[in-house]
């Protein structure tokens, strides 16, 4: 294989990763919007992209084993091909996620319509943007994009943390809402793990752009302060 | 490299994976039993865990690089490498799911003990046998054994919405049990997700050693139902 043919194959498996990012970021908007506006058509629109989701992950990962068979790329090329595998894995997840809380709306047909006091659509808004803005640091090689993607984790954290306590509440006193704050609080679960996973995408273009892997930084650090802290 | 010496590194790649998992699976173990005694210290114990579950993963996935770098692996190494990568990356998330106990284990401290219509023990053996034979079915090279994590899955996922349903029925009628209700709902969650860690790791095995991918079958064939339906 020439260099511009495998150069070639390498921006195609970059293409379809990015076409596995809009099917995942839709099917978070669709289902929240499905959440929002109770709409069960909406749930079979995000149950019909995770079937597309899923596909579409075979399809890349078949996609980087060829490109590793037919070529024995270099180390920088080997780094791009390991984080295209790992954030497909991820999007597949995101559209795991819709599906989730898919299904919760449908939990909730016969529930009646409550007040709650949270914000969902912001707290989605604020996940799909991490899982945006992760893409495009993939997409620029931008680790200081990628970077502050790990910054806006700890504001969908906090949210989600301040939804539970408030939601916890809601159960204890009134209730009569029980299964729709229960509701709520599965649904907020779930827009933490797609942060989540958008913050793995993020570490991925780290470690491939870097070469450095800072998964787990956050962690080794905290190591190192408990180890000082046990002198 | 030879292919003596290949074959030595990807034995050595296996060995670290084994090491990983069965950190991951006593990290589960410790979780739970921290839930159910409500020791704290056992907690420290899983915070550990998890630090080096960590540590291992960047250093399993480092390996994987090398081998990939140094020769050209055949198709079928190359699928093993690939499944090592994605396993590896799953059982990291088991001693997430390890963590996330642990950390309910903490919040409960200022509880009142509670008697739940729920057993979770009996829920963390099942997803811990699942981690384990997802592991041996690895080591085996058995597609059949993964298979059956598979179909194990299903009775940990009834389980689990079992729980879901009876705990909140307590939470609306028993509202002084709300909190240490949804911390348990919270528990089963969490180990419904090792559940399926374990079941995303049998199908990796099952890529490896079939070289046909199993992953997403069920909703391709429901996709042809419904398209057939549609007809």
């Amino acid at each position: 294989m020439t260099r511009i043919r495998f150069q070639r194959s390498l921006d195609d498996l970059k293409e379809k990763l990015l076409v596995m990012a809009g099917l995942a970021e839709q099917a978070i908007q669709r289902a929240v919007e499905a959440y929002r506006v109770r709409d069960l058509s909406i749930c079979d629109l995000v149950s019909r992209s995770e079937l597309a989701i899923n596909r579409l992950e075979r399809e890349i990962d078949q996609s980087a084993l060829d490109i590793l068979a037919m070529e024995q790329p270099m180390a920088i090329d080997l780094r791009f091909i390991l984080a295209v595998i790992k954030i497909n894995a991820d999007l597949e997840r995101v559209g795991d996620a819709a599906k989730s809380i898919s299904d919760r709306v449908r939990t909730m047909e016969s529930m009646a319509v409550a007040d709650l006091p949270v914000d969902i659509p912001r707290m989605a808004a604020l996940a799909s943007n991490m899982v945006r803005r992760a893409l495009q640091a993939f997409i620029e090689a931008d680790p200081e994009m990628a970077q502050s993607v790990l910054s806006m984790d700890d504001a969908v954290d906090g949210m989600n943390r301040a939804a539970h306590i408030t939601l916890a509440q809601v159960m204890g006193t009134e209730s009569h809402l029980a299964p729709q704050a229960l509701n709520a609080l599965m649904v907020c679960r779930s827009l933490e793990r797609v942060a989540d996973h958008a913050t793995n995408i993020a570490e991925d273009v780290i470690f491939w752009v870097k070469g450095a892997d800072v998964r787990h930084k956050a962690s080794v650090d905290a190591a190192k302060v408990a180890a000082a802290q046990a002198d």
